[in-house]
């Protein structure tokens, strides 16, 4: 299977791009987790994304807070796709970083989640390999049917309680 | 190959959703276009979602306007990879499409590109079903480099103008 | 009388539409409180929305944060009014929830109040159902004359204190 | 059969709350449009608010621009459903009319729908009516149906098309 | 000397509004509080905006938050200057209560100060009453020399901590 | 009777600032209209505002647009209250325009109004005059009774056409 | 004298950059232009600003629009400072540009100007490099001077017309 | 060399104005730190802005938050380059001191930075310095590959740790 790469412009992104760690291990997907500016260690985010799809690579996860430029970077170096996570700042909530990924210029997507949606990015990712993967696919409908279950259960409680 | 379907909520979507079309055929891609409203149809969201995986597709691009609910509708439906394109309207130039799309709750993301960013859905489906088509990255490859080209001859035009 | 439904998206919610619960309380409206998510129980949302009006209800309530979509959901299998209430997120105090909330596309409108407005949306149910109730209007002109009264008696302790 | 209210704050509001007089006509609905401002005609805010029940209106709909208090002001003076249309302008598209509108204090609701949301503001007021109303709830149903059917038309024609 | 009445929307605004009322009490201008609702006390609103001119006020301080409409129902009813005061809320940061007090229609302005500014409220009120005080410019020019030596002070200190 | 002075940091702000020179006019205020630069011409900033109570004036009006200062730079230098107005810009309608003015730090008030709200400048600039001038308290009268006739003119209008 | 390089992410961006470039053959100061990509010529970009201050550079302005990557791109390859142009969009008028610029992590700032301020861009450029040129000094005040006399011209001729 | 001023509006501001300093410490540059308010102390401002060429500074850093007026006050009164620094307020997080500092008029830039940037403010003077002075580049870019080595440290423990 490919692997995904998790890569965070600074370790202060590490608490959401854990939640992307932790449901790429949940689907058994093999990861690397970097730290990687895009503007304090350009050229080491120059090198990793050129050899990206050489290295085994399927998809690269980015996060990134204010003017988030590291998705931008790589996906300028790989034409793997690259799935963007705003992280959250005291600028409008991360409306900065959100507005710094997901407005791409023509020819250089990146698929961006909700902002701190590190879970989301790993989820993402899972969804991105399962095209040629039945096993992962299979996964992915178990996890939907136990969140299904997750919320019938709470919705049984609330009733019960109100 | 897998296809792709390009679905859009509304008729009036299409200027921007042809900008992916256009894309995907220019990667040689099979696609489908529909009409599809989350709000107008919703049985015929879900009775396509259901089945998309099992009818071939590998990705699912959704654009919509304002109350954007077309991409998380379907990817209620789905584990296939769903692409949002938020459509441009008057409030604040798309930020509620925008926000309606990608700031999808924990379980459920929708890959969401720029503000009518149609051209780049279909460039990141391609991205997404060339993990596993080594013509389909080839294709890339070249793509990204007549970018390249066509950006050095402007580059040109300009430094000779001015 | 007709019954009010109390949907959330998420038992995160129940702060907020616990508010909504206890205003139909108040004015002695039978209710029913239920978190169904349209993005992770999207069956259950289409289920109980397409039985609303057969099963004796008169208006549905639903809260939910982010790319809130419950609402609209919702709205697209019933033709009973249905409340949405925008609950508040990190990204610019709500106005996330609120636009995916109320800027509903042309056929399918969501009446929404504030962010937050648990209980507000539990008055504005109440107002509906008034129209065929003599005793709820009662009730709720009541209400209204003790609101008054409350500002009344903190005009005046105001007024003393400075 | 229950009257309701179209009142806007300028006669500038017409193109828009012209289509909520349309879709009261499509639904039989009995109505009255009345140009009055909250800030320049107070008075008569009052006075009609005030009576609006007795006069056999059932719901007020009040479209309003900028600093929109005209939805707030009349439900300050009845227990009347008070639909809100903010109508769009230069701020942000609108933004300002929707919080001055939407944001309301604990106690006085006002149902707000999405910029320039006229015809929806009519929808909705069927909606309400129809409540008592059996043959407004067939209406609404068919009202429904035709929409599904308007889309379906377009899905056939785009799919021809591309 | 004309009276100068503050008035606030809720009692929850009393702290900020307490900042108007110190300024006040220092510039020697003789004040009313009171807690009126444009919503919930209507026509305690109507009544006293209608009166005061007679009452002998020369201006009026409104603070609200939200949908904060006090400043423009005040202005309805007086030709007497109405300073509106936007009170802090969690939406951005007090937008809502900004736009929904400055953004008044052509016709009834409400002199709007900044999100919180009920200290610059009490100063702008003796600002308007000193054109025909001179005792009063006198003060104003004295309070502006004292704010001046403040941050000379301010100066001082800080260019000899560091 | 105290004059006022127009303002305007550019002389592109003149069709709104016009709108403040004929409400000026109507209540038959002396009036000065002025282009001065907070940024570009300085010296005749703080030059003018020095001398504008001693010269006879009672209030300044200033318009500006973008980083609009011109409100508090001559606020600065004067006790005079001081109005601003807002010039829409294409970012965000003016709100940049708008955050600039209102905003203004405790101890220097500027009394804004609404963005392009020249007309409502020249009004607020007439209602502080009044607080010693009977005659324009009577004109201001006059001019919102004329103001409530028109909307009433135009109620009726529209209830004749719809 | 050092030299300054225009570069845009676009040549769609040239009205714009154009602008910078007058400014600086208004000052003498030479000049490059140039087209060059963040995302679609990255190499160019890093190629350019790794041998900017090697090749006589003083400066760079940088004028990009949407995820504005490119000044932060730049800066990331070298010391010199860099000047970002925010270019205009339909997102809020430009303030995804303008977050994405001038928001950058701690180390590597951009000197970020107004949203389509290439003048502005331009003349920043001049004061930088007059640090150490007595001669663009001069000039820069002479500009002061004579912008200041253009607003005193066009005051007098706005008191004549009014 | 050259001095460097840093000047904040008000002594609330040094928590981040002192990051500013301690960069110019870091770098060795001369500085001066002082409080002046664009409003309180408008004299001083003209004052030191006037004079700060011919004291020998060569770059002014100003930091003010809401209404942030300083950096234009300042560049008014000086053709040396002004570096802006919006604090953080909440309002939306500080877009109203970033707004009013970066949307400057043509013809008196200000080198905006990010939110509370006082940092980076700090570095930018010093790259400004660097022009005339090798040494200073030489310091530049060896924090440049300090800052390059720091994230490498963290990308080795966070992938030990991962």
């Amino acid at each position: 299977m490919k692997k995904v790469a998790v890569i965070m412009g600074s370790d202060s992104d590490l608490p959401v791009m854990r939640e992307a760690v932790e449901k790429l291990k949940f689907f058994g997907i093999p990861y690397t987790v970097r730290v990687i500016s895009a503007h304090r260690t350009p050229a080491e985010a120059e090198r990793f994304a050129s050899t990206a799809a050489a290295e085994g690579y399927g998809a690269i996860i980015a996060g990134a807070g204010k003017a988030a430029h590291l998705g931008g970077v790589l996906a300028a170096y790989t034409t793997l796709p690259v799935i963007g996570v705003p992280i959250k700042t005291s600028m409008m909530g991360g409306l900065d970083s959100l507005l710094s990924m997901v407005q791409m210029p023509n020819g250089i997507p990146v698929a961006t989640v909700g902002v701190n949606g590190g879970a989301n990015a790993g989820i993402l990712a899972a969804q991105l390999l399962a095209v040629g993967e039945p096993e992962l696919t299979a996964k992915l409908e178990q996890f939907k049917a136990d969140m299904s279950e997750g919320v019938r259960k709470k919705d049984a409680a609330v009733q019960e309680m109100l």
